[in-house]
């Protein structure tokens, strides 16, 4: 009888601390989801640390040692921990829905610990309200462009597809304004490299720029490719590296999984 | 009764669980407390897994490939994994107090998956015991220097304050010896943008520099702004600095906190 | 009897909690060590989240992106997120049990939130069973190389050494071809001065190269000493920076281990 008292309390237990754990992973998601301040600069945060501000009216000499253009002195500000790609993207979103420029893209070698990014965006705008708007878009893209991030333990993978790139993936690539363009990124870097020839060989794509830890990166350990083309060929060439990416890098560590939904 | 019985249970495994945790908690910080070892170089440990050592006669090849001025085969080393405002700060107090000249400043990234820098400093000197003497002073200043560091899971902020600069904020961020400096660092980068403008509205203070993860820092993902001018306005504009920056913070995750006390 | 009881079962839990834990750690390594996938251009994992990968005909376009010596299509690939020194070591032996070149070693700011560096490592040949023998054997030399690599939970030491440095260690180190070399590396950067100071006491060794945070390196927290000479002079130098590195290393964490075997 003591036995099976004893087996009892044990699946008590059991199941009590798996509630435990779960609790406490629910708590950090919702502790970083959405909390207000009162500044009028706030405007609000996203997926991988991202926070979203603006400055109506930078400080002039401020102004002056951030090298911005001295046309704008509305700024808004978009900053993750995680991810250039999923920024730069969702940025570029924002720039064709307002009356805002991106007036630059800094990429600091971040990601907690983890192979990659993480970026410092700025809009210019006239108006105030303009460059908000603009990170508004952009904080609200993140959740989709996010979708074809895949991590594990090992390493990470990200693709990225628009059919009509605008001025974000102009400043950060070179891509071709208007044109399909598609962003295929590998790490620990070998698997980079290996996505990156899996994705030129499968369709019929224009390289626009290759970036490795000593070359074009911020000492990251990624290889990034950056492809124009036909939309179909851009696509095409995107899924083809993303098929290759995710059964490599699960033979690193788990499968690897997006946070969000994938788009592509 | 068997109901009761379990009820108990559950909470003795519960609170002997909690135990479990505490203990290992305070184990780990008495780990890494204060350690010694026999060698005449080791001089002291401190927060941020700071070390300080000492030479007292640079071999003369190895001299040479670290580029070091000629006059000083004595030196003493502070480098840690975490920070380089509180290690520049601490060590400012020490060119002061002593009979030494800072040699060195390199800012590695690290913060050992956070979003800033480590430290590496040297310090020169004619006689090892003055050399001693200032890794000394450097490692006794940190619990204070590191006072106005503020961290959350999603970034941190850091502020300093010293009524006169010495040697080691010149070489660090070009202050002006003899004057009033201030020092505002926010990580993710774009806090750190924002807390850089209502620093130098806040106050009639000038900049020095301003650093961002793609100019002047080591790919960090902070931005780091410098000021000078007279005490009071020096102060006020880091004070306001920080309101703000803890506000701002705080929305990507916890309340901000320090790990020893704030000094400003 | 109730008190009997609870105390028969605490202890059945703590230790159904403690084989848990043991469960994890099992399941984690053995996650990690070894999975296959269908691709042929997969050739293996390893310590460090080491891959080896080949391709038989990188895309003509992409080779020019990638800078890489018109000579060779068929290319080896081996990139890990922790340790550049043991994948150089390693890939040394394949160059010179293989016909193949190494034509690029990059190295990016890595190690999981460590201080140290990861690495890429290509290798070009005529034929792709050349590349992947060549790689075949740099995943073999894996465990050996990663022998005198010791850490805790504040930094790191490496310490390295051949009798007949080959091209590896010529295109990352400037090593003289067929000559005795030694490698130092200690984190936070401030151990590394230090033992780099011992190393060159200990023997009459040459040194070949000398880099810091902001000295040839990716910003990591490291100082790394490249030596030649004698091979018992280089050994015995690596030795005595060895030994001081594990007590300096010690003062600030646990005692330093490795996760293999010493091999020097």
């Amino acid at each position: 009888m003591q036995e099976e008292l004893m087996g009892k309390i044990m699946e008590e237990v059991m199941k009590k601390l798996d509630t435990n754990d779960k609790d406490e992973k629910i708590e950090t998601k919702s502790k970083t989801s959405k909390k207000y301040c009162g500044l009028t600069e706030f405007v609000g945060t996203a997926i991988g640390d991202t926070i979203g501000l603006v400055i109506a009216n930078v400080d002039y000499t401020l102004h002056e040692f951030m090298k911005l253009d001295k046309k704008y002195r509305s700024i808004g500000i978009v900053g993750g921990r995680t991810g250039a790609g999923p920024q730069i993207m969702a940025a570029d979103e924002a720039v064709k829905a307002t009356n805002t420029e991106i007036i630059t893209i800094e990429l600091p070698r971040d990601t907690k610990g983890g192979a990659g990014h993480g970026s410092l965006i700025m809009f210019g705008a006239e108006d105030v309200s303009d460059a908000r708007r603009a990170v508004e878009v952009t904080l609200k893209e993140l959740d989709r462009t996010f979708g074809d991030v895949y991590g594990n333990e090992a390493g990470h993978l990200e693709f990225q597809y628009t059919a009509r790139a605008s001025y974000a993936c102009e400043k950060a690539f070179g891509a071709p304004i208007g044109k399909s363009f598609g962003l295929i990124v590998g790490a620990p870097a070998a698997i980079g490299v290996l996505i990156a020839d899996v994705a030129v060989k499968a369709a019929n794509v224009d390289i626009i720029s290759y970036s490795s830890p000593a070359q074009g990166s911020s000492f990251s350990n990624e290889v990034t490719l950056a492809v124009s083309g036909d939309s179909g060929a851009v696509r095409q060439s995107v899924i083809a590296a993303r098929e290759v990416g995710i059964k490599i890098l699960a033979t690193l560590g788990e499968e690897p999984k997006t946070d969000t939904t994938p788009y592509i």
